[in-house]
C-alpha cells in the first residue's frame, strides 16, 4: 500500500479487485484483456487504473496506478516505479472528466460484441421494454428506450477517447458504450452500481443475441 | 430474529433464504431483481415477503417482512423498522389468498423471457408431451397440456395482482405465471416443491426455446 | 451398510452415489429426475437399482434396492422396509438381463431430447464421423456409423422394458439407447465406464444440435 | 519424480498438470481425450508428452513421458516402465521440431469442431477484426487476417504429423491448427502463452459461430 493512497481508496481499490477476479473467473477477461478503474474520494483530479499486463485471475488491490484524470499524467511518486497503466487509459479519463462515475469496467465479453453487431452501421443500440432496465441508476418503468453509443474499434485510443464524449453527452441515461469487435465499458457511481450496471447490460445483450436468433 | 416470528417459520425463512442465495447464483437475480415469500405456519393470514433492494446473494432468513395477506398491511411490530417489502409484494399476496401455496419465488431467469415471446399475443403458454411435466405437483403422465398464464408487464402492480386471479383459478393445473419481458412466479405447497417446480419450467423454457430455433 | 451387501459392492455403490451427485449438479435429474443401478458382483442375478424419490443432489450409497433381475423381485430383506425402487425400475432390469453391462444411468439432461428430435419419426439416431467416438469402448476410428436406438415414450414401463431388447440386441455396438421427450439410457461395465460413454454421448448430442441449428 | 528430470523442467511440469485439469473441468477433454507437452529446457532434443489413457482429470506432473523429437525414440531410462505417451505422440514431435514452441495443449472443445465446420473444403480458417487477436504473441491490432490451418481427420497420425508441417511453416504467424471433428491444437513459447493463446482460439472460435447462426 503506498503512501498516498488514502484508506477510503484502498477500501475502494479491495473492493473493486475482487470485482475483477469475479469477472475474470466469469468471461470478461479472456487472454489478459480488461482494464479497470477508480475515481478517488481523497486525491483532486485522481483516477486510479488497473496496471498493463496483469492475469485479472491475480489482480489485487495494488494493481492500481494514479493518474490525474485532467493532466493526464501519472502521480510522481509512481513515475520511477517502471509500472504503467492500461494501454486504454484515455479513455477511462475521458469517462472521469464528464461523467459523475466513480468505478469504470471493461469488459471483454463476448456478448457485448454479438449484441453491437446487431447493430451495425447505427450510432446506437436501442432497447427498450424490459423490466430489468430498471436496474439502471434512475430508471422507473419497462417502458422507456435506452440509447447505448457504439464506436467502431481502432488503436487510436486517444483519438477515441475525445470521440466518445460528445456521443455520451448527449444521452439522457447513459451508462454504458460499445467498441464493435471489442467489448464494453460500463461505469457507475459505486463499485455496487457499475457491478449491477453490468449485469443489467450482459441481460440485454443476451435478450437481443438469442431473440434476433429466433426470428 | 424478531419475537413474532415462530421457530417453525424462521426454519422455513432458513430454507428458502439459502435456495435464494443459489438461485442468484445462478441467474435468477440480476441486479438484485427477484422477490420471494412464505405463507406463516403459526400467524393467521400472514405472509413473509422479501425485504426490497437487498443484493440476493446476501439474502438471509432475517429479510423478511411479516403482512397480512387479507388486509395488505404490514405486521405493526414492524411499521417503526423502516423496512419495505419488496414493490411486487401484491402479486404475493393474491397468490396467497387465491391458492394453497405456502412458497412464492419470483425469477428475472431470461429463459423465462425467451419462452414467453414464444407464445406472443396467446393469453397462455401451452406445453405438453415432456416426461419431466411429472415433476409438477398430481401430474403422472407425460402425456397431457399444461397452460401457463402469461400477462404484458405494467408498473401498476396492484392492478396485475387483481388481473392474475381469474386466470390462475381457471386452470386446473397451475404453478406458475409468466411475465413478459419481466419474468416468472412459480409456487408450491413447501420451499421444495416450489423448487422443484421452478426446475420443471426452467426445463419446459429451455426445451420450447431451442426446440423453436432448430426450427 | 444392510448386511447382505458385500464390501465389493458398497465400494462401487460409492462410487457410483458420487456420480449421482455429480450428475445432479450438471443437469442431468431436474426435479429429481433419473435413476441409477449396479450389477452385484456378489449376489447371483441382482441388480441395485436406486430408490424412488430420493432429492438427487442427496443421493447415498445406501439409497440402493436389490432386485433380482430375472425375478424382478425385490431381495426379501427389503421387503419389510417400505422402501421402494425408481417406477422404471424394469428398464434397468432388461439391461442387466441382456447385456454385460455392470452400471446404467439414466439421464433427462435436456440435449438428450433435442438430440432425439433431429431424427424424429427414425428408429435409430446414427451418428459418424467424430474422433470422440472412439470413448466408446471398442471403438477405434472416428470412420463408422452408430446406431443409438430411439422409443417414443410412455407411462407403460413394463411394455418399454420388452420393446427395448431386440433393438438393442440388433445392434453391433449399443452403448445407450434414447426415450423421446425423456431422456438417455446409457451404461457401461464400469462405474468409470459408464461415465465415460455418458461423456460421449453429451458430445454427440451437442454437435448435432449445433451443427444442424447452423445449417 | 525420475530422476533425470530436471527441478527447472518438473517446474513446469506442475504448472501444465494443473492446467490439464482446470482445462479437463471445463469440457476440453471429455472421455479421458486430450494430451499434452513441453520442451525439456535441460535435456536435448526432449519432449515431455503425456501419458495415454489417464483421466484428466487426475493428470498429474509424473504423467509425463520424455521422448526425443528428433529421433521419436523414449528415453532409455522409461523403456521398462510399461508406460506409453499418448497416440498423438507424432503429432506434438512435429511441432517441437518446426516450431519454437516451448508447450503444446491438445483440446477437444466441442466449439473447435463447429468452428472448423465453417470452413468445410477450405485449407485454412482465416480470421480477422477481433481486439482479442491481439492475445496472440506479437499481434498488435484487431486489423489484419490470421490464418489457423484446417486438416482432415485421419488415424495415421504418422502421416499427419508431415503433413502438417509445411502448412504451418507457411503463415507468418500460426498458433494453432484444427483437426475436423476432432479438434484443436494450440502452443505457445511457455505454459502462460499456450494457455492465453487457447482463450483467444475459445474467443474467436464462440464468436464466429454464434456470428455465422445470427445470419
Amino acid at each position: 500500500m503506498t503512501s498516498i493512497i488514502s484508506a477510503q481508496d484502498y477500501e475502494e481499490m479491495k473492493k473493486l479487485a475482487s470485482l475483477v477476479r469475479f469477472m475474470n473467473s466469469t468471461g470478461h477477461n479472456p487472454a489478459t484483456s480488461g482494464n479497470y478503474s477508480l475515481r478517488s474520494k481523497t486525491l483532486p483530479d485522481t483516477a486510479f487504473i488497473s496496471e498493463s499486463g496483469i492475469n485479472k485471475s491475480k489482480f489485487t488491490e495494488d494493481n492500481f496506478i494514479p493518474i490525474n484524470f485532467q493532466t493526464k499524467k501519472m502521480h510522481p511518486d509512481y513515475l520511477s516505479s517502471g509500472r504503467k497503466s492500461s494501454d486504454e487509459t484515455d479513455i477511462h479519463l475521458s469517462l472521469f472528466q464528464i461523467t459523475k462515475t466513480n468505478c469504470v469496467l471493461h469488459s471483454h465479453i463476448l456478448d457485448a460484441l454479438l449484441f453491437a453487431d446487431l447493430f451495425q452501421g447505427l450510432p446506437c443500440a436501442t432497447v427498450e421494454g424490459l423490466e430489468l432496465l430498471k436496474g439502471f441508476k434512475g430508471i422507473k418503468s419497462h417502458d422507456l428506450k435506452i440509447n447505448i453509443p457504439c464506436f467502431d474499434n481502432t488503436q487510436d485510443i486517444a483519438k477515441l477517447a475525445e470521440t466518445i464524449k460528445p456521443k455520451i453527452l448527449a444521452e439522457q441515461y447513459c451508462f454504458g458504450i460499445l467498441l464493435r469487435g471489442h467489448g464494453l465499458y460500463v461505469w457507475g457511481e459505486s463499485v455496487e452500481e457499475a457491478q449491477r450496471h453490468l449485469e443489467v447490460f450482459e441481460y440485454i445483450f443476451k435478450y437481443y443475441i438469442h431473440s434476433h436468433r429466433g426470428k
